[in-house]
């Protein structure tokens, strides 16, 4: 057993993923971000679908159709597959923990 | 957008589950449990293998081989396809809000 706020890493000048599942059509993953945007430039158009859950901090996430959203603890968010998306930011004030699984 | 601990039922005389996500190959959902046991008897025996975390409260998992684990506040835990299980316990001083991935 594990525990998803555990082993943060000290050093978080770049986001860090931590693959926690690895199935055939589904891998889970846990992302700590710290101020970061990403990607750096242009946007995430992935493949499969993703849904995603804040468990610590606050992100904002944009759409190519400049809509975007705020998420604080908690709230969760589908982003279906090849809807462009980005970070657009996690607060600089404690790590962000987010739950992500891709399937 | 949705929060996952929004929204919990004010009857929580059974186990409350919801469906965050159904696709082809994976399914998310919301347990909230407040003092349940599960199942009422037998085992979890399950064809899909499921990942589950604990967002709120306190429970624990026991499986056949007599073993048993707590899980707390971010502890998660992988149970493959078929390993039988059953919710030993869940505190009854608050509602005890699980994620889990069947997949």
């Amino acid at each position: 057993m594990n525990n998803i706020f555990d082993s943060i890493p000290g050093d978080l000048s770049a986001e860090v993923f931590d693959q926690l599942v690895a199935g055939d059509s589904v891998r889970i993953e846990r992302i700590i971000s710290k101020g970061h945007s990403s990607p750096e430039t242009g946007w995430y158009d992935q493949d499969c679908s993703e849904w995603v859950v804040v468990l610590r901090g606050e992100a904002i996430l944009s759409f190519m159709d400049d809509s975007s959203v705020t998420l604080k603890v908690g709230d969760y968010i589908n982003i279906p597959a090849h809807k462009k998306h980005r970070v657009l930011w996690t607060t600089p004030e404690t790590e962000t923990v987010w739950l992500a699984v891709h399937y």
